[in-house]
């Protein structure tokens, strides 16, 4: 087991009816006497009194295209707030790929509003944006230089979440991944600063969800576990067992939901996972995983219009075919504790395991194949060019161009 | 599920010499500009600069009976206080079932000498009555009033661990038990506040530890893992396979030490789980667990100097034994998850299951009755009319007298 540390500070407020206590957690949180490090404190911005009315604080209300208030969340969330004094400047508009152009803006507005708290209501691209405006409005030169690696994280504001899709994990995460439109780069930052301070998970919110958008989400959730499952480090046994144990809960339950989109347990067992399955703690002990998946999904979804965990569902169990030969232990491992193989043969236990979850994202409707998606062939050369034009991708297996070529044409 | 908030926002410092960086934690935290909601801010109390001198911190380094100089370790912590210009006044003396005469020793130093931190180096009972210190010092009246209810915790010193012990878990949980010597009573109390601000765990400081007491802290790990499983609310399918992977983890990893006390993977798999096995997260989404087997061991290391550990592995199977009927299919999954039984009839099933994990605690020599542990049966009738004297016990099934008295006897 590999030295780590793991600090997952965000309080996490589960259940029905949860998004009614916003404003009260908002408020006990910007009236305490201390706030946590890092953070800014308050009364340096606008805590103020008029008078003797009771203290009123101003926040940012960030949120995306507007569904939040065809579910009446958004009603919700402003009465809940109006009770305890708070006002709102509110900044809709982020876009799937957040965009580092909505977050200067916002950096402005909390400038000239004096804001000291942002609320982020929406999915991972919502709250990614929130925690990136938080970390810009104290940063005297622009924030994209955090991403350039050319300033450190050392002061945020304090961001809140309401969660409205269970995937991405950015609620309790230390990670915001942000594109620049200037060059279409798709940068992340990593920072324990960066945690939200809260986040709020009603089970209920996720009902309307489009059972699609349901699905994809239930694959970003899932990639996210075997990004770390299948680490080049040494197997740590906790680790492995806690993936694995959320793993096999995610597509119990995600079959439930299939059934019956609005079965509350299950639902709240996807939400809680989406949270565990990214907040750090299934990286403890060997702190990195593989992530080339997620890089050559990238390419996918910049180039064509396909939701992130679609894309994953094409390109992970090709990527699987691949590199199983590095490590075939832990693939049996993959095959038999999470999709209860019982062949002997490790080759064959693998592929059997590769294949009860490729028929896993085909029983919830996803693509697993480039064809499916309907991107064509002829691009493919391009993709893996531009995957690794950083460098090498993977850390389970270190990838470069002609291997990521390889794995796109076990996607066809 | 239930509605649940959790908070866990204890710093985890884990791995190799990782005890020689207590300094430098201990000054960022007191240096940081901010400290977390409900701790006092240092500069309260004695932050100060002398002339152009860095900032200098007095400590409270709290203690067991010293066996922590004969293993180098005061030494290594002392050094590296030092280094960082952190003074340290002593409190050592700390029991097992940790009492308040010494608690109100403690918050009387704190309070004469100005001390704004309390470090705890050892197990549960030092991390304890550290955490009591904590809350004492900036209350007026007498600590044992949150105990007896009278005073809720509002306050605290921040609190920090150097861990020695894998068992209870005390190092980043809410909660702490203390012993009042005035009657014998052994009471807790619960809040986030007095979760510690961080915790340093080396897993090579339990290479030190006798068979013996390693065995009796994974008995610990186990009984909370166990106590949390059989929760009388409706289950909870995340949560639940969370606790049968840190299960399986904890039994593999036991006999290897058992092997090889001196195997680095198999003690750190065991220190981190024992720290998650009482953090909370393993009672997300159900709350409560049963409890009935702490509070019926407590009458026997009330009693018979016993370990807590072993007085564990003796009344869990009793209690198994007796309670099962009330939740069958919760002892199978039991039996078929965590020992792989494949019997089809629930009953045999469940009945191999508890035979399993006898079985097991045999194998660490650990006592499974009382006769084994030199534990006459003339005191059974009295430890059961004393376990209920507050009213029955358990949750899973709700204990009366006699219920505990069967139970005692199942143990003989």
């Amino acid at each position: 087991m590999e030295n780590f540390t793991f600090l997952s500070p965000t309080k996490i407020i589960f259940g029905k009816d949860t998004e009614l206590t916003v404003g009260e957690e908002i408020k006990s949180l910007l009236s305490q006497e201390y706030v946590p490090a890092g953070a800014i404190h308050p009364s340096s911005l606008t805590l103020r009194r008029t008078g003797k009315s009771p203290l009123r604080f101003k926040i940012l209300l960030h949120y995306g295209g507007g569904s939040i208030k065809k579910t009446g969340l958004y009603n919700k969330i402003k009465k809940s707030l109006k009770e305890q004094g708070i006002s709102a400047i509110e900044l809709p508009g982020v876009k799937p790929n957040p965009r580092v152009s909505l977050i200067r803006e916002g950096i402005k507005l909390c400038r000239k509003e004096k804001i000291n708290f942002i609320l982020a209501v929406g999915g991972g691209s919502v709250i990614d944006s929130a925690k990136t405006i938080a970390i810009g409005v104290p940063y005297k030169n622009d924030v994209w230089d955090f991403f350039t690696r050319k300033a450190e994280i050392k002061k945020t504001l304090p961001v809140g979440v309401v969660l409205t899709i269970p995937a991405a994990g950015s609620e309790a995460s230390n990670s915001s991944v942000i594109t620049n439109e200037d060059g279409f780069y798709k940068w992340g930052i990593n920072s324990d600063l960066i945690r939200p301070k809260f986040a709020i998970l009603n089970p209920e919110i996720s009902y309307t969800l489009p059972t699609y958008q349901t699905s994809c989400g239930i694959s970003d959730i899932l990639a996210h576990l075997i990004e770390r499952y299948f680490s080049p480090v040494e197997n740590v046994d906790l680790t492995d067992r806690l993936i694995e144990g959320t793993f096999k809960s995610v597509i119990d339950n995600a079959l439930i939901i299939k059934k019956n989109p609005k079965n509350y347990a299950a639902r709240a067992e996807i939400m809680w996972a989406s949270t565990l399955a990214h907040n750090g703690l299934l990286n403890t002990g060997r702190n990195i995983g593989d992530w080339a998946s997620h890089r050559i999904e990238h390419e996918l979804s910049a180039i064509y219009d396909i939701a992130h965990g679609a894309g994953l569902a094409i390109i992970i169990p090709a990527w699987m075919k691949y590199v199983y030969k590095e490590n075939p232990k832990k693939f049996t491992q993959f095959a038999k504790r999470i999709w209860d193989i019982k062949e002997k043969s490790p080759i064959k236990a693998t592929l059997k395991g590769i294949d009860k979850l490729e028929n896993f994202y085909k029983k919830l409707n996803l693509p697993t194949s480039l064809s499916q998606a309907k991107i064509p062939e002829d691009c493919i050369q391009e993709m893996a060019k531009k995957c690794v034009q950083r460098g090498p991708v993977g850390q389970f297996k270190v990838l470069e161009k002609d291997d990521v070529l390889e794995i796109l044409k076990l996607a066809k």
